[in-house]
């Protein structure tokens, strides 16, 4: 195993140059480990020319990104471009045609492709991997795969998304409004000039979908996730919280039971006695429940060139080892195709927040509407002002079935006495 | 590959009886994932007829644990037997011997004689994995060796010893004493009836020189590891440290720098911003910091019949996947000899507690002692009483190099106003 291990990189943002950048940096350390020199030969991006603070004039150029895996001196192509679809899943699709192995971050292309890709993988022999795609530098891919592998898992959830975590933070600490924060991100390079894929959960979705395939031997499912992000959340939401002794923590959760099996993304009110509340900033961390190993958890930095990059080299290392397997845990052909399970069924404490007018009857309206649906109120406080401005009902629940606080709002929807959508935040227990 | 994994398990204490449960219990789960059926052929404990709740009957038995090896129908041994030489080790090289994988769950023979096992796996090009020796069923062998391995490796601590964590947390949460606790402990089942080897470090140090072998491209070298446990701290210390917002937890940790390897287990004081300090009860948690991906952490159940049997399955499952390579990241004759670091070199914050007489001239003459090191000091707190009884004096050091402080500690040694052992706990910042 002398032969250096040839590969393209298809994308030079921030994540392509940060590969580059740590190739070079930590090549001779990465020679030892993976028992052969990981070489890039040839690049493509959309602009030739931009100075990303790498040389690139060592390696081949292709215009078409396709090409690169066409070429005959390239063993493994890395693609880098991002989509769920497009010039990324041409791309992937030609590797495997040409019997190449692909090492991707792209987190949606296998939320939506997984199954299809994991099987043209195994048909070519060659390795699909993506430690990259979740929780950026964390191994919880290889922590699912490899590290897990001996359990029948029966949860699996955290916090996939650093960019929500990271305004969660700052709203928690400094006391401020989502918009407000959301602004700062931005500024800060924390969150995308459209940051909808990010602050509604679509991505953690993505990522959701590929843990969960992992975790239950299921085919990567994205249109079973149920997703709600943090965008209509309040500074007060987070104030009761606190009260409470929660803190709020965007997660992805997905489990597998006898109805199915169940994938959301949603703000959740975590107990100060989990580690996910105490997960601050741009972080990420993934907790897997296993029948023997008890809780596991996995905790790291989400994105960023440098942790991204080592998640993508990590792959690389594997594959110069001579490592392969069936990319989802197990052959693509013994997934199952899980039923959604009904969220309906599922049981917990609810947190409920209702902006309301200031007048008489307002509260009766909101208890009777939680009666006749079933609902049993644990607490209740209604604030007669707030940062945000407005009353504020907060409730929590006796733990019941969601389908009875699904329907209390169900029965308050359209009610002249609420201002706004009411919040509705699950209780981690 | 649809021949199965044939594996014999030496060592049938509730470690093994856990990894024919789980076997037993994932059969068909573990056999879709490993891609073969993992089948125990042969077993070999002390008593062959004790009840340890799972059939062995079906297995051969050999009285000789070291026939396992021999026999021509395994493909693997499993070693838990324990202890860092003589049957274990026996066993070990007689698998290698006749080119046979081994899977241990064995840290003290690994940190003493990992450098020799390695090299016998390597010629005998037979796997030798050890998910289950450090960490119980966390996979933070696997996190080092493949989720980090592009990263040069700054630092790796944690939390490695579940019983010392667990008197720790039971101390704070009840403010108790700590041999009070530790007989509890002991009556739970969570300490052993000579505990020596956990509350001393001694545990938590084996487990250190494998963490740092795989981080730093060293050879484990136990020998080097500096250890101090938790057998001389007070109730007192651990309400001093909540009081400046500080947790105590028993640390282990090594450093890879110009003038060498640092390897130390310790009582720390960490800071409640810092993950470890939320880490309770027997769990252990790791803490890798990496020049790409930045601070990684893994966390999870340390001991137990479950966990542990986790890490040896996937061990197995690894093996039958065909997952191979250098059992310590790197080819054994690649690893460097490390000198070892001088402590006194180490820069840090300190806390330092005296029990005192109550006498003119005690608080003089510690002060005095602390000058004539050069130790700056950054608070002190004289209390007259304690639960334990006695005067005590805590003082946190500004930062500064260790050896100053241990010169200070040197002034005072003998002193007539001193009761008993000063306690010097370093400050993770």
């Amino acid at each position: 195993m002398t032969e250096p291990l040839r590969i393209a990189l298809a994308g030079l943002g921030t994540v392509g140059a940060g590969v580059v950048a740590l190739l070079d940096a930590n090549a001779e350390l990465i020679t030892r480990r993976a028992g052969r020199t990981i070489q890039v030969v040839a690049v493509s991006a959309r602009d030739r020319f931009k100075d990303r603070g790498v040389d690139l004039s060592r390696f081949a150029w292709e215009d078409d990104t396709r090409l690169l895996a066409e070429r005959e001196d390239v063993d493994v192509v890395v693609e880098l471009v991002g989509g769920s679809d497009g010039p990324a899943l041409a791309l992937a699709r030609a590797a495997f045609g040409r019997g190449k192995g692909l090492v991707t971050a792209n987190k949606a292309m296998l939320a939506h492709h997984g199954l299809e890709l994991a099987a043209a993988a195994e048909q070519a022999g060659a390795a699909l991997k993506f430690e990259a795609a979740v929780a950026g530098g964390v191994p919880v891919i290889k922590g699912l795969r490899e590290g897990a592998a001996a359990n029948e898992l029966r949860q699996v959830y955290g916090i996939l998304n650093g960019t929500c975590n990271f305004i969660l933070s700052k709203m928690e600490t400094e006391s401020r409004g989502f918009d407000d924060v959301l602004h700062e991100a931005q500024a800060a390079g924390f969150a995308e000039a459209d940051p909808s894929f990010d602050i509604d959960g679509v991505d953690a979705g993505h990522k959701l979908a590929i843990l969960a395939s992992l975790a239950f031997g299921t085919a990567p499912t994205f249109a079973a996730v149920e997703m709600t992000g943090i965008r209509h959340l309040l500074a007060a939401d987070i104030a009761e919280a606190a009260a409470l002794g929660y803190r709020v923590r965007l997660l992805g959760l997905a489990e597998s039971g006898v109805s199915g099996l169940f994938q959301r993304v949603h703000p959740y009110l975590v107990p100060l006695s989990h580690p996910l509340a105490h997960v601050t900033g741009p972080t990420n961390a993934v907790v897997a429940e296993g029948d023997f190993v008890g809780r596991l958890l996995f905790q790291g930095a989400g994105a960023g060139a440098g942790p991204t990059a080592s998640a993508v080299v990590a792959d690389l290392i594997d594959i110069a080892r001579g490592v392969t397997g069936p990319p989802l845990a197990m052959p693509s052909d013994m997934l199952a195709r899980a039923d959604r399970a009904d969220a309906g069924d599922r049981r917990g404490r609810a947190y409920l927040r209702f902006t309301v007018e200031d007048r008489v009857g307002v509260l009766a309206e909101i208890a009777a509407a939680m009666r006749d649906a079933g609902v049993s109120i644990e607490s209740l406080i209604q604030r007669g002002s707030h940062a945000e401005g407005g009353v504020l009902v907060a409730i929590v629940t006796h733990e019941g079935p969601e389908r009875c606080v699904a329907q209390a709002l169900e029965r308050l929807r359209g009610s002249q006495s609420l201002v706004g959508q009411p919040m509705w935040m699950h209780i981690l227990d």
